[in-house]
């Protein structure tokens, strides 16, 4: 049975031993159950409670979680909407050409941050951030569902959003890892 | 905007104090927004940080979110599946006849639980846990979809489901406010 002894990260990890474990616990929650709700709730709780189990700077994410393509927008206006998340209320919906989530939306490649506050169009939707990561979900195209991403071979279907509140918060490592899990996230779960 | 500044709870208020301000912040947020995952993490997000911001036992919160009837388990075997929360990592599905989340799906009525142990079927999903509330989310019946409670006038569509990390966590105050919150997104959200 799922037990949330998965969440217990021990202290003394290297940041690549904890996302190793992450993505582990994942892979094992994910097993059992496709449903993309309840594996992003899920998840965001992995990520949530291994960034307070490691050193600093990862120990001030203060936001960790998921948008989703929202299904409801017209084709000519693209959005994110806001999926699972563990931290602070955050913003609703996210058009696609608006801050770092909307540029890993467009661009389908991750966004690494250093400083928000340096990033065109950033939206502060919390103040105390300083640095964020953004990650694509992709999945594989031959759907004709897509709102996005339409005439690629894959297909966006959410971002992971990390944000932290000093700068230089992610790195090369994080980029690495939290790409690994929105493989494994984009391949374990039906999106609808 | 919505903001982060939204699960900024003022110490020293009361708990009423303090659930009115969550009350007033959803119906904020929900004012433009009606999808049930977007509303529901930053529900879940409100009443963690309003618990936190609260004294003893509300602050031993170790787990609020919530579960969604599951729309794809067969009539004859009827399932919640975990939604939006905040937290550890939690049960993917809990069927209707197990655990104080299914008894509440089953009576359509607010569980209200000093002492988890002394439950009969509790699921001890996080060990930390020792008492817990859990209240129905209902709406106007008049579908066909419903996969519980299609004889009643009002269809059980999610739950509300908060843990304390102590005996005796919770009170008729919170289970009259988390009614007036079950209420307010039973109203506010589509349900598919």
């Amino acid at each position: 049975m799922v037990h949330a002894d998965a969440s217990n990260f021990a202290s003394g990890l290297t940041k690549e031993e904890t996302y190793q474990q992450v993505l582990l616990q994942a892979e094992g929650l994910f097993s059992d159950q496709r449903n993309w709700v309840c594996n992003l709730a899920n998840a965001a709780s992995l990520l949530w409670h291994a960034y307070k189990s490691l050193p600093f700077p990862s120990n001030q994410v203060n936001w960790a979680g998921f948008y989703t393509v929202d299904r409801s927008a017209p084709a000519s206006r693209p959005q994110l909407i806001l999926g699972p998340f563990q931290g602070k209320v955050a913003c609703q919906t996210i058009a696609f050409n608006r801050g770092v989530c909307g540029a890993a939306a467009t661009q389908l490649r991750t966004q690494l941050v250093p400083n928000v506050d340096a990033f065109p169009g950033h939206i502060a939707c919390d103040g105390d951030t300083r640095s964020e990561i953004v990650v694509p979900i992709l999945v594989d195209g031959g759907s004709d569902e897509g709102a996005a991403g339409e005439e690629k071979e894959r297909k966006l279907v959410a971002i992971i959003d990390v944000d932290c509140a000093v700068q230089n918060g992610f790195d090369e490592v994080d980029k690495l890892w939290l790409e690994k899990l929105a493989d494994l996230i984009g391949s374990s779960c039906d999106w609808d």
